[in-house]
């Protein structure tokens, strides 16, 4: 007997399934319903609320580029806020610069942190660092309380819809925007451009109301829906197109690379006149 | 009551299903099952061996990023090949070039070009172009039997099972090398970097091995598994990333333009180690 996870309802009329060897661990928590699953073809598997979060196979790309754009554009990067990334794959990667001295991680949701460390430790591997917090609370609240103190603020959330909906909010772009320094870079994952044409422009127009600086980014992510994802980062100084990467840190990656970096800005024709809209 | 074709096998563990709302055409050509269905989310799409081969949706980030990247890169292209590709779209991205004077289709399937021409006219549009030859025979006698004949040959296959086999190995490759001019270009699709580990560094190889500049580029196609798609150029005289642009012709384009033809060539540090295998 075969069994398959499927991905359906995210984009109405597809559907992405999944074999899967093993079902390691599911629950409802307070926020969504988790899954861990063994798979042939991606390894070990999270999925939120029947929507692929992150496999083995792959989550070094969201994971590298999700970090690596916004803090090898800002010149020096001491204190780094993640909202959401429960699974630690993003701190993992943020730590990789010399520079960062605090990594902060919110995570509405304790048990995404929980399962993470103990079902995904390649991901999770860094919430443990003596340069990482993590606080299980609500990522909204939280920038609301803080200001002017973040280098780079990200937001790695789970798609617009159920817990995650807030995050693609103006007012919560206007709180991480305050919670930033006076040359602090915001990004955060917008979705794919197939599939997404309103909320796209949406959140373009928002983050270009902030900041001088606003750029969409593109990555490869071969398990979220049509496998092109964007990033939508506003900077109140560093142009993310203009790095002098001669100073900037070398360390491990398997998708991040400076080329990709300087290609990720390079927009097709349908993604720039979904911007411009 | 739902209908949904599902793409299953080409991937193991992996299966991409989109609904259908009708279907137009199905039959058992003389190569390869072939159906035509509407879709909700994709519009129109053919299908090949129970392979998703095109949509409506998303058949021009393809279709442009397999011609515009050579036809650009060499400086006079006036005659183009194209084995396979029957659906036409290819060819319609070809005329686009005013330099191109003649463009011969060869795809085995003549059931594919008429059932392209009656239910996809938005893809096969150009097949009665003046400047168009189609020729229903088979691509790997074809380019056989023609020496020094071509500025670029495209090979818009299928995927390396059925009846495209042949078209991804060696002596094929050496035929369309003596087929290209002195300073000739050859492009083939080479599937998805993700599941196709020994393919790429395979195809590769015999590339490096029959033209001073092999690269290979990157494309977004969504309907194709991971979505993120290899083409592998090789090129007896012209750097495809060393472009004049400035003199080059303007055309209407969707996916490609000159920044994404420089930022395809950006390749992930994974992709880069699989070709250096």
């Amino acid at each position: 007997m075969e069994l398959w996870y499927s991905e359906r309802g995210i984009v109405p009329g597809l559907a992405l399934s999944v074999e899967v060897s093993k079902v390691l661990h599911e629950e409802q928590t307070d926020f969504q319903h988790l899954a861990v699953v063994d798979t042939p073809l991606c390894g070990r598997m999270l999925w939120l609320d029947n929507i692929i979060m992150t496999s083995i196979k792959d989550e070094f790309i969201y994971h590298e580029m999700i970090s690596h754009v916004a803090l090898n554009t800002h010149e020096n990067p001491k204190k780094v806020l993640v909202i959401g990334g429960g699974d630690g794959g993003a701190i993992r990667e943020i730590i990789k610069h010399p520079s960062v001295e605090k990594a902060v991680l919110v995570e509405i949701d304790r048990r995404v942190v929980e399962v993470s460390k103990e079902y995904l430790p390649e991901i999770a591997c860094a919430l443990d660092d003596p340069k990482v917090e993590v606080h299980c609370v609500d990522g909204i609240q939280y920038v609301r309380d803080h200001k002017n103190e973040f280098d780079v603020i990200l937001v790695d959330s789970t798609d617009p819809i159920g817990p995650a909906v807030g995050l693609f909010e103006g007012s919560f772009y206007k709180n991480c925007y305050d919670a930033l320094k006076e040359d602090g870079i915001f990004v955060a994952q917008t979705e794919s451009p197939y599939y997404n044409e309103e909320l796209i422009p949406k959140v373009n127009k928002d983050i270009r109301s902030l900041y001088p600086i606003t750029n969409i980014y593109l990555a490869y992510v071969p398990t979220y829906p049509s496998g092109c994802w964007t990033f939508t980062m506003g900077s109140k100084k560093y142009d993310p197109k203009a790095v002098d990467f001669s100073t900037r840190p070398s360390y491990k990656t398997r998708y991040y690379n400076h080329d990709v970096h300087k290609a990720a800005f390079a927009l097709p024709n349908f993604v720039q006149e979904l911007i411009n809209k």
